[in-house]
């Protein structure tokens, strides 16, 4: 099944090991966004996934799309235009240091995407899924809109549409979000989200849970599921992301999936992190993978949160890792032999 | 005497060596910008600078200031405010491939800065000199409203002006240009150009010069020099640097400067290059120390020319050279013995 | 036209810099081999290009896969199999010092290929021209055999197919290479070879020309282009490098395109040198492209001689060189001038 | 209040990442040294200081002045002199294995200072605390008479006067230091000190406590504080840092503040460590910084171990942390959450 | 007593830091392998040792004996011939995702030397102790050929003879293993193993051990060495290592010694991990100098599994510890304090 | 024959590529000295060597004989015992900048050598040729009296002594250098030099010259070699390197060897350069490497300026050239052609 996702890239610099931004002579530069991770992990895993954005016609540019289709993604229905793309500076932080994002994003080409830029019948073109997340929407109005067309064209065809909440306070309000997030919701199959973002979006929260204490209640996420399913009923799988943050170093990590009489709690990671940005891209792919080839409950969560545990050990935004280390690690060896 | 240099600072970045953008996998971060370019060189002449520009509130901003003030420059004059600063990539040339540069200047703080910022009598208190150039009022309306503001205060306080035309027809139109700077010249002593720069920006050129073939007549340059006095006659001295590019990796440059009586040319050097980007504005660098503290006619030019002789060898925009390396240059030691 | 090449492809790993092998503590990574160079530059100019060979089944491989896909070369047709890719030690020279390539290539997957292995019309499908070299024939018998089996196919579909002698006198004598390339070469149309290569492989050399001297008579190259093609009936276009070394960092740079009351000789170029490997596989994949987007002449010799005196100032094997760059350069501006 | 340091500034190579020294091709090249270390961690926070030292005229000292004046420290009173600054080798340790400093810093400048380079007036000028560590009077009887000079003149100045102990029992016996830094102690408000250094140069231990168990007494520190201020009734504060080594990779690390009818336990952070030199001088200055900004007891207290945590975390000897991240994790967020 | 080992060593790939092969631009090259490795940290330990392997005529190779040879091992008995070293690429793991090891080593010199290359006497001349492992006879049949003659020449002159099981089962069968080891171990005096290799080559285990679960049973180990040592009398030490992989960043390291009347059981170490690679290698290291020296039992287990600790902190294959870092590891300080 | 060299070594920091040292953030960290340059670049050659000097017991002197030993150099002889090694800070050149070099070398271990600490019969033991440069003597007293001590026992056992002037101004007075080196040539059979030193150690110049100019006269040179064996009669040759600095890119080289009824001028070389320290020692290796494997005339000297010419193409201060390589550049082949 063909799998598109619609939504932003970014340059990406940062400074090379644990150096701050203030300290740094140069900056390694690798691409990311919400939705572009989780098209470049699902191509790692061996699905056929096209990304849509629009870039603009420059070097830094067909960088980019050297770099995606370098990893399999299907460039060919980006669209070309504008006058930048958005950048983003990450410092990686450690220990009691958190790591520190700084966005340069405004004005980028495809937050000034425009409806009419986008034929929706090319742009869905033999796919069977479309992912997008809360990022994009909130972008820019034109932005929001170009979702929406997008989204509700998708559903129209019969496509399953997923789509992950992640929440950005820089970008727009709660107010804002909850109201366009509404609407685009009322096509969406499959949620995405954590605690937080849920309640920042939809004002919903799990009674009990004790996310800075680490406790994690399966029977609240599960009421919660349930509330954000009756709230939008055309969601068949809301799936949660738990993480812990012990230190910037050291992440426990689970997940739940929830649906009709379906609460499936994952095995739970703890994490040494190389790098967790990209973290939750990779679980959304790691779930519409496994839902998109057949992977239910249990085996579908477990499997997203296996995919997304390796991602902490990958630098960069991207979630390099093959099937058959998703597969291997699911399997329970998460010992770190070495592989000779 | 402080000379305060008003206008643009970049973050510069740039694959390391010979890299080609596309084939960089890091950049190299440095700072740079015509104006904050003179600037830096002044300090390390031993000049009392200060550069007044706009930075945002970030981190970004905070290591452009560590950089200036690291070089000495007195940053205390800078404002803060607005929501990026600007980016250029920088691609080595070498032989027959030329330096690439690519601007995302766009909506940086100082194209939204508007005359109101500006307190000028804050910004030339104690100082004699101003430096400005034609990339400034280039950047927005607002800019060259400022720019105006600042340069009519500085001659009504009675302070030195130079400026270099720098013509960028990436940011406006040659009419445009010549509207603007038109105006500004009025309040200009001192001019620094190039042959095309004269031409785009005042219509003007010098009858006779090959600047393609390399041939230089210095008449020509004097008749130009003096038609551009006629235009404004508050400029006393005008500055023409002579670039011959035989290839990315050798250039010759010398320079004429021009005046009542006076026409100037300075030395020709064959330049093997480490790095050209900056080469113009520690021309002016050199030009403005060297009038500001007493030289005069041929040393003053030959000053100039040994100066950006040197920034030709150093990587960055900033010319990294002591006083004493510009004497021993301009004295005649372009040998390259080494210095034991 | 979608053209197909066909060869190897390594790893070629190099010291940072100008650094010796005995003196580096790590290599840069990059790919390249005389048929993939043709490819990865073809595709740089816009050309639809695939690139056949026979990869391991390793994350080596895999890698090497990313970086060609990536410059936008077509991956589908490679067979995977075998043990181990080729490798080959590049170690930059300067000034008297040449570049010194030690190669480690034995028991490549490619240099076992057979055959058998090689479905000729799923290999050249939709394709309308065909280029390989002197090298893959050399690597082994089957792998000459298999070379045989590839060009006969492309010419009995009507192809044109192309040939780069690149002769190896580490991987066979001259009497083997003459033998097998005198099979290949009566499927051939357009030849590219250099005086040394037609020397070592057919015996023949320019009559008075002086390659250490670095004179060139066009009329001695004239006469043996007549001679190869008279030798040769099939071949259309003989087209001749010539490379003048004045040290490994300057070479001047030409070439001779000869056929039927043909005599193109083309434009000088003086390069000052960044990296001279796969110099010659560019100024093929500049004249394939030029041929066969219907160039002719000197037009068609002037486009591949300005496309690898591009070559020769970027680093690594690859030609990351865009249309419009050679183009211009071709259009006369060598200066070096920044492009801002 | 303008804080003035006086001590040592040395040039610390270091190799990148884990290598050791034996393996290491190159070196990162910052600067440090207990006192520059204080000055440029209270610049950070916002804090008006100067750092007085004695260093060479040379290229390797005026990078180290650029580097101090890109921090923001006012380096106006730095004299110029002497042959040479002083190096130290630095191997970061992991694990088992401990970090191993190696210290070239015989002959250097402020080793040879003299009471009589020292104009106390300038040193001094519109300063209300003067900073000084055990080290400076270490390196030689003429930086001891001079360290002297300064601090009674600060103490007449009626300036609050702080001191880290900072044994190093590579310069000097316990005898000689504490024979000299008796003497000294007698002009000190506030004492910053460990278990060790305390023993070391006072002959006081803290009864009952463990260091290597990690056990800590808050009253037998309470006693030692009590003890080290009937020695020296001019302080009226000690502070002492705990470091449980549980490996090179992680401490836990408080800290306790002792006046008149205080005793003061900070919070303790178990640290992930990223570079642990500098750590003990972080916290001085974030001690500093607190009393001389009208902190008290638990607050500066745990303004300090807050600062010194996020030490911890950053590459080199100067504690790069803003005076909000240091609020933001004294207000109890250690959970390293990405901050975008 | 000159310790001579024989085997291999190859050229050593890995992408910096955590970086995945897929994504390095570059890779750091060392040289490693074990028997090499055991040399090498021998040397570091102050022994006199010689390494015997057949290398090719190539600065590849050249550069491997620059390594070795400046790291204080013999290289004069080291046989050049061969077409090729081996390589292979080392993947670094973190946390969950363990480090990945790929080897391109056949059709290496070492793989393809026959006995009658190596003149026995003039291999082991002045020597008392030979070391080899599992993997040389594994390469080739001719290498075990090679191998056995070497080993029982060794017997024969009463030298001490010790041997590391090390399977590879990319290398051979578990059952060609146990039939050429068994043969080999006939000779041998001091065997290393640990529990896996045990089973995969002798077809014994501890029993009532279990691996995964990081349980050890004193007993399980003392019965598994008195099997052993009654399967091949000559056998005088039995040492097992133990290693409890909590993820790839932290291990448990201990180990245990079985002779007559005699199983000492180590320390146990925990290990934050630089590069565990070579980790066993340098146990045997240790453990030869321990018994080569004198060291007897408990100590000299201890003195193994602390040099062997300290290793796990050190990038490359090669322990680069020298005998003061592991007597004082050895004697108690772990704390990792920074040594000044 | 055994050479063996007594002198300096010393640990070389320079920035990477073209960096400014006020502009790196890191050093290239390598080793060199004036007779330890010849003793490794007579181990690339093949000759038997053995460098002496006296480093301290630290691990910075550990890692320079590591580097010694790997490349060939019997460093058994070297005396442990000092507080530090001299340290030299390089910033490369380039064009109209010349290479600079900053000396921290006071109170090195060799400069506080003293003629006690030598055994010259151990230092001497099986070697046939001796050399030392002016630099040793001029680091202290102590160190001109060693030397001496070491000479005059060179001499007495009959072993041909060679020494390179080399005036370092810096370090000692033109008279002094007179006196001690005046005394030092007694026993010298070779001397090396250029006319600058001879000036100014020795007050003899070529006459008619003209060393800015680069015009040479042979017989100027024969004069001059035939006043200084005047002077010094039991030197048999001496040999006078030219170097014509056009620029620190680009210098020209060749050179003049004198002795009885010989006159033998060199080829000479056009170098563009990487490195041009050292360049002179590896002269001296050259011609001594000629001189002592039976090289005579025209044929030494054509030796020693091919493998100097090599040298300037090589990064740091060894002459890392093979004797093959010299041997080829020697034969004439300068082209620079690529070596598959």
């Amino acid at each position: 099944m063909k799998i598109v996702t619609f939504g932003e890239i970014m340059l990406r610099l940062q400074p090379y090991g644990y150096k701050r931004i203030m300290q740094a002579e140069a900056f390694e530069a690798v691409f990311g966004g919400g939705e572009a991770n989780v098209s470049v992990s699902l191509a790692q895993m061996g699905a056929d996934t096209a990304f849509i954005t629009r870039l603009p016609e420059n070097v830094i540019a067909d960088k980019c799309l050297k770099e995606l289709r370098g990893w399999g993604v299907d460039t060919s229905r980006i669209l070309r235009g504008g006058s930048r793309m958005g950048i983003y500076f990450c410092e990686k932080g450690e220990g009691v240091r958190a790591s520190n994002v700084i966005y340069d994003r405004a004005h980028s080409a495809i937050s000034e995407i425009t409806p009419d830029m986008l034929d929706v019948d090319k742009a869905l073109e033999g796919a069977g899924w479309l992912h997008f997340t809360g990022i994009t929407p909130a972008l820019s109005e034109s932005a929001a809109l170009t979702t929406l067309k997008l989204v509700s064209a998708a559903k129209e065809k019969g496509m399953r549409v997923s789509c992950d909440l992640n929440y950005r306070a820089k970008l727009w309000s709660r107010e804002r979000a909850r109201e366009v997030m509404s609407e685009l919701l009322r096509y969406v199959d499959v949620l995405i989200s954590n605690e937080e973002d849920c309640k920042d979006v939809l004002g919903l929260s799990a009674e009990g849970s004790d996310i800075t204490g680490g406790h994690l209640s399966a029977q609240a996420y599960a009421d919660l599921g349930a509330k954000v399913r009756k709230m939008f009923p055309s969601i068949e799988y809301v799936a949660f992301t738990l993480r812990e943050s012990l230190s910037a170093s050291v992440n426990n990590w689970s997940a739940l999936l929830c649906g009709d009489n379906l609460t499936a709690v994952s095995k739970k990671y703890r994490l040494e992190i190389v790098d967790r940005v990209g973290g939750g891209d990779s679980f959304g792919a790691g779930l519409i993978f496994a839902l998109s080839s057949g992977k239910r409950g249990e085996e579908a969560i477990n499997f997203a949160v296996a995919a997304s545990a390796l991602k902490h050990t990958v630098e960069g935004d991207f979630n390099v890792a093959s099937l058959k280390e998703i597969e291997k690690l699911m399997g329970g060896d998460a010992s770190g032999r070495v592989q000779r």
